[in-house]
């Protein structure tokens, strides 16, 4: 169906990318290098030809994936276990129970009680908690116990851990992004130079998160793209994370600005991008209550949070305003209907993210597949 | 073990056929010919001819199926599974959280948000919400929001919908009790002119939805059945479904008719089918209520449906009662043990559905299965 | 990777004992032969094998386990779900409504129920009420309700029952806890007088089955093992587990002992387990509340519990203490971490229970996988 060249063409880019993520926890894009990320996409973009060629990609078969996710009912939780399906692994929940609360009080001892659970998991899934300070860091702390399973020979593989968002990144849905705009663009080359607004918009909910508008900032600032972040004063992202982003601006010879007005962010843009986010110091506030396990006070910062939100409501962004602000060719995107195309890539990319979790050489073992050439849905 | 001959003489009877139900969702029985019906049913015996000579039936691998349903522990759950699993589907549960109330309140930018899980879905089992009105036409709502889908390019391939049971139809056990009945009477043709008393019978709970009833009076009056229903005045079921009952008997040459009395319901059946179910117009009460969120009307209603129920504690049917009234030759069905051989029949029946869902050529399909001679179970 | 000779060796092992495990439900190791024993541990290794070197294990495709967990979040959930997936099978929880109250009152008809749900599944894993006279018995009824359902023609196949731990018996951990044992002395034939203590440990928690203690006792006499049973005055197991473990203790040539001194315990001992138990005479008297649903009661009996063993803190056991005690040669074994080394052979022994219980020749089946050769990973 689709053109064989386009598939020869993705793994040609990996093979001259030549990046090695393997046995390496994908938990940050901005710990990546610009070619490992590059890998990524592309490998994902193969995934997808597969899936429309109709060819099976099981490539780890019978494999296990253990996801741990603090909600059940999210984008995050059907994305995973999509992208483990497609590479033939079988996911598991793991409970917040058999990893926080494990038979005992003593952290490091309920670790080691969960990792006694994995030895035949090949790859773990982890959608954090979101405040502050706990998402990125648990994911750390697991790492390492990983490791010590494997050294105390409690484990006889390491399974790799892959975000499926936190309180810092949202690495799946921001590298899915990145898709959306390359497909947009035609190439991730001609990225370097558009605008790209990432703009705040009112919304009458609260409790936030940062990752999305962090894993955004954190990645289009590393493909040369001009980049503007639009907030009310206040609404202020992690400081690290600006850092980050300045210095990838730099690196990368685009550029990173942030302003406080909603028309600056409509001005020239090439790409508006609407999100909510609650401000940084809210999130600090409500991640010390969360740890002091203070529900009065949480409550009484959701009500002050949704005051302050309300002061802004004409921060509102939608894609007839745009037109109507005389920028009718900005590509519109957010993170709700119905601009979610991108949301379609995001299996992909996860699977993407397993793959070249597992496998030293993504461009060869994509091409056995093809060649392998067996049919997903057999041909009657 | 079982004869080959068997299997060739059902790829023969769905080739005659000829009908093509590939692509389209299978919501209610009567809105499919009776050749679409026939094919189904004779799929659903060729997989049973797979599973019992140990060959796979996997047709779908690596595939997704997303499973909704009202509540966890039904059988209609494990039977999808099942079925899903033997032709390679895995399923995953769409909570009804992802369905009904996800970010947002404005329902057709819910339906696209959730539609956006689904990129890699190969079909959607729904045991849609049982109170008249919602069950049916929430499934329609979905078939056309995956339409939207398809055309937006939020989706690249479109998921099949099967419906497990709703407010009006219960296809997958209608049909199962349909194979059930042909096994018993040695084919479909031998159906016709068979007497088939479909009756209410007392039992102490409440809230019983009609859809079985109903799939099963719409059902065998297709058949060429002379279809007697049975029940106590006002235990009614929808007028709409009863019109179709009427028509499907006067077409197939059979008779359809309605008596308020057991006795004889008793009289000359060669099938005795009891069944327990609420009248229509509780059932109309309860949706309106259900739709006001009335909770103490609720409660005062399910009251007053158990109080008239128990005006018929007459209405009590078993094997042994059918024997004593001096109809021992009666075929005796019922959705409770120990009469429930036909729920055996249902993992194959929804199988089918599934796979003629799917492909194009289900004989074809069949045929190709069996000549592959995959064993499910390795051959020490 | 690994030598080839070992899994010839373990084969071989397998072929000499020539027991026949297929078609017999796993719930008491004590009810097995020595030899069918031995074979599971046999073909758990041989499992592991194949594992270590990337060979699928596939051998039941698709396959159907179903399984039945008091709780959510136990190491035995996912043991099961891992050694499930290990050989093909895909493991579907059953609610214990769908068991315990599905549709009526009457047991026999419920469970008929339950069993009409199963016509395509091959293994039911069972982690049972831990209050004594339900886990074991539950399993024997269902046993009984499954021959049953094949005799009326309700089931076309017989799932096989595995015993996940239960109010008696812990098998699963119990024989890895044996291949951990074989592996410190090299092999099951040089456990022969060694000497372990199985010896009571203070800790916080009450509500503690005794089941694992139990297998362990029932299993270790089994080897010719110098076998000691330490815990304060009182804390009892079942009297039909202590006889047992006598009669194989002389059956073996080993021994049996119980001591009320924690120093007794650790004199000389070749190992030392530690474990937590509630008294029976405690056990007996939950069980009998908990019959009688009387929710005061038990939270009674559990202050009652814990006051008593808060009399016994200093039955601590520790790996330190041991080697202050002077024994710093004896392996420590418990089943909190960092001791759980064995847990990592639990799921491959859980899976050689059920392959021995499809497979009549499991180590002509097992020659076959090695021989197919399917790799688990791809090599890219």
């Amino acid at each position: 169906m689709n053109d064989v060249k386009e598939f020869k063409q993705l793994l040609d880019e990996i093979k001259w990318l030549d990046a090695d993520l393997s046995g390496k926890d994908f938990l940050l894009t901005w710990e990546k290098t610009i070619k490992e990320v590059q890998q990524v996409l592309y490998t994902a973009e193969a995934l997808k030809w597969l899936h429309a060629n109709n060819i099976s990609a099981k490539c780890i078969d019978p494999g296990m994936a253990a996801m741990q996710s603090q909600d059940k009912s999210s984008r995050g939780r059907f994305s995973f276990i999509s992208a483990a399906r497609m590479l033939g692994l079988t996911v598991q929940d793991l409970d917040e129970d058999d990893f926080f609360a494990y038979e005992g009080t003593e952290t490091v001892r309920e670790t080691v009680n969960m990792i006694s659970l994995l030895p035949l998991t090949d790859v773990i899934g982890i959608r954090g908690p979101l405040y502050l300070g706990a998402g990125n860091a648990y994911m750390r702390e697991l790492a390492a116990s990983l490791d010590e399973g494997v050294e105390k020979g409690i484990l006889t593989q390491r399974p790799g851990i892959i975000n499926l968002q936190c309180d810092t990144d949202h690495p799946g849905q921001a590298m899915a992004d990145m898709l959306h705009l390359k497909h947009h663009f035609h190439s991730l080359e001609r990225l370097a130079g558009k605008k790209i607004t990432v703009t705040w918009v009112y919304s009458p909910g609260f409790q936030k998160p940062l990752s999305l508008t962090q894993g955004i900032i954190g990645l289009t600032t590393r493909f040369g793209m001009e980049v503007t972040l639009a907030h009310p004063e206040g609404y202020n992202l992690m400081p690290e994370v600006m850092e980050i982003a300045s210095k990838n601006a730099k690196n990368s010879s685009g550029s990173f600005a942030v302003v406080h007005s909603m028309e600056q962010a409509f001005k020239d843009a090439d790409v508006v991008y609407a999100l909510s986010w609650d401000p940084y110091g809210v999130m600090e506030k409500r991640s010390a209550l969360i740890r002091e396990n203070d529900h009065s006070g949480l409550q009484e910062l959701d009500r002050e949070c949704q005051g302050q939100n309300a002061n802004f409501k004409d921060w509102e962004c939608t894609e007839e305003k745009l037109i109507q602000a005389g920028n009718s060719a900005a590509l519109y995107l957010s993170d709700s209907s119905p601009h979610i195309t991108s949301v379609s890539f995001r299996p992909y990319v996860i699977a993407a993210m397993i793959l070249n979790n597992r496998f030293k050489e993504p461009a060869r073992l994509l091409a056995n597949l093809r060649k392998r050439n067996t049919k997903r849905v057999q041909e009657a």
